[in-house]
């Protein structure tokens, strides 16, 4: 068996596939090819068959693909063909958010604990699984095994629960915190996710629409100017 | 002026840029070279340089970046100098996260709408902002310019809510309803955030880690067996 190397941003491109072939499937659609495909995800039809080349998925010549069957495939690339335990950390909106999205169970991301340290907290429920103190949380870690904790608590936290985690051997940490975490540790794999980081892209993008405007209305009026 | 074209990768990276310099200023550092932001950030130093370069902003020969400066130089380029007015709709926990989220007002995004359909939520006020019915919402526009709309709403209704911004001329649409939105008005920029493609990365990641270690181990035993 080789060791694979996939680039990083072919891998953050798997889940969107996963999301259009699911889409496909629910509209009851049987076979597609990397034409449909590019229409549909507005990226070039030789980047998706380049994409899914890397993982072993060839179409056929003249058939394309099979949509049910690349679905399973890119399902088992993105290991999500098996479940995964998870726990929440952090009940706040954001935490209650999450706890509450509904794909997490189809995905085979099962939430089996939620953990907060405000009491106030401890009265809620979410999708049957109720918020428990977190002081309680290094007992369930011993009792159960987690494979993933969403960190949706203050960045002050972040990396006093981290350690917790690491020590009871979760192995994925996926952070909303706004502290970007990095662990010594390598053989955790940690996420971080920056929420206001793609607010500020579309910021940008607004910014630089803005000036070209400018420039274009400046060019007509200098246009104007030398008639 | 010359119309300048930056790659996406780039611009990805400056709001990191952006969080690591706060940091940095935060602690009270006036100076750093592209080595000690390379060391933060996980980044090489010849990749922040070109990154930086792309938009003129040249550290000192022998002195490095002067944090402020180059702090407010990607302020600038990412159009966060200048204030953006932002309504939410849909205030679910994922709206009232957002609407919570303090540091949108350092950063100049004015929350200063919030639509939602569910009577329930019209008694809620977040950060000085009462919920308002949605029906409300087009009066609301045409009175108040709004340069940027969080769609935090179920995706069946995404479509409708959209076409209504662009008619009202919102120019940049935060999208988190889970349907990625393709608008044929190429005027207004939408930024399509799905939350759980970087839980997909991360289980993708997860696995694979364990192949890797798996095939570790049947390395291991064969090395066993030849001796």
């Amino acid at each position: 068996m080789e060791e694979r190397r996939i680039a990083s941003a072919v891998i953050k491109r798997m889940p969107r596939y996963y999301r259009y072939l699911g889409q496909l499937i629910d509209n009851g659609i049987k076979k597609t090819s990397s034409k449909e495909l590019s229409a549909l995800m507005n990226i070039t039809a030789s980047q998706i068959r380049q994409d899914l080349n890397n993982f072993g998925c060839f179409g056929q010549q003249g058939y394309g693909y099979d949509v049910n069957s690349l679905y399973l495939e890119v399902k088992k690339i993105l290991g999500i063909n098996h479940a995964h335990n998870m726990i929440i950390v952090g009940c706040g909106n954001l935490g209650q958010a999450l706890a509450n999205y509904k794909n997490f169970g189809n995905r085979g991301f099962n939430v089996i604990g939620i953990f907060d340290k405000n009491p106030e907290t401890f009265k809620v429920s979410i999708r049957g699984v109720s918020v428990s103190d977190i002081e309680e949380m290094p007992p369930f870690l011993k009792d159960n095994e987690v494979d993933i904790a969403v960190l949706t608590l203050p960045k002050e936290a972040v990396y006093q629960v981290a350690t917790l985690l690491v020590d009871h051997n979760v192995k994925g940490i996926w952070n909303f915190s706004g502290m970007e975490l990095v662990l010594p540790d390598r053989s955790v794999i940690v996420e971080n996710t920056q929420l206001t980081d793609s607010l500020m892209t579309l910021a940008y993008r607004l910014n630089d629409r803005r000036q070209l405007e400018k420039h274009r209305d400046q060019l007509r009026d200098s246009m104007k100017t030398v008639r």
